[in-house]
């Protein structure tokens, strides 16, 4: 039995007190949170969020790619989003590899040349990672000023959330 | 107050109580899970997901975008998932505008032309759209035959998820 199948058997447990009916598409909280897709971040818990309340992004690395930005870009000018919160955490896979290395393995691997994707956003500095995330935030001209942007490392080891403060952004 | 400040409140309780300390950095289920970032879906309980099994990827629309690959091939090559999982949902906010409208809207509202995001990814039918991600899969090259892909549309409205059968492919 496959773990799809497993997931889909406890889905049907979940459907049968299912009790969030009725909320809204717009996030109640005007919040977006951008964060890594680590299977040990549980974001919703992590942030007290309830079902209805925030837009939740993940890729590997809680990264401002293209797509994370189609994203929030989304969430604000057609689902009122008012502040976006960017987190990163500690221990991260992303803190592991390089980019040209997973390349020449992919390459070798499955003998088919590297097109898409054009980076793998490896880093080797959770904080400088934040800050550089955010300033490419504030620095997109589609991002209106008025949005709150701040970024946080989550420790893994201890559940708890640490501002990378604005400062790191000019000196990462 | 910010939203943030209060969810950073949330968080000083959620570590006092904390006891996911000691989680593996790969997910121990194998799975990973792409996902529409819509606040209605809590990825985790639908599955039942507790922390450390599976990693969640989410962006706007639970597309196959090429940052969504990026992440599968980490998630797969160097974290070890065998499975992908892609969930759309019922009165998805993608289903509700088109991709040149938002764009106009956004050069108008910002007086600054579109560069990136190249595509909003809007789209005008949950199931086929559900069918057209998993083709994008299975068609890359650096996705390996042996995993598992499949997908599944959330009904928000009473919980649960229904598969879209491959043969949609074919006919999306």
């Amino acid at each position: 039995m496959s773990v799809i199948d497993d997931v889909l058997t406890a889905n049907q447990q979940f459907a049968k007190s299912f009790n969030y009916s009725g909320l809204a598409m717009p996030p109640k909280r005007k919040l977006a949170v951008l964060a890594c897709m680590d299977a040990r971040l549980a974001v919703d818990q992590m942030l007290g969020l309830e079902p209805g309340d925030a837009h939740v992004i993940r890729n590997a690395g809680g990264i401002v790619t293209e797509d994370a930005l189609r994203s929030l870009i989304i969430s604000h000018y057609l689902l009122g989003t008012q502040e976006f919160m960017i987190i990163n955490h500690t221990d991260c896979g992303m803190l592991t590899f390089k980019d040209e290395e997973l390349r020449a393995r992919l390459e070798r691997e499955t003998g088919v040349p590297a097109i898409v994707p054009a980076a793998f956003h490896a880093f080797a500095d959770v904080q400088g990672n934040v800050a550089r995330q955010i300033g490419r935030l504030r620095a997109d001209p589609w991002i209106p000023r008025s949005i709150a942007i701040r970024g946080f490392v989550y420790d893994v080891s201890n559940g708890r959330l640490s501002e990378v403060r604005e400062t790191r952004t000019l000196h990462a």
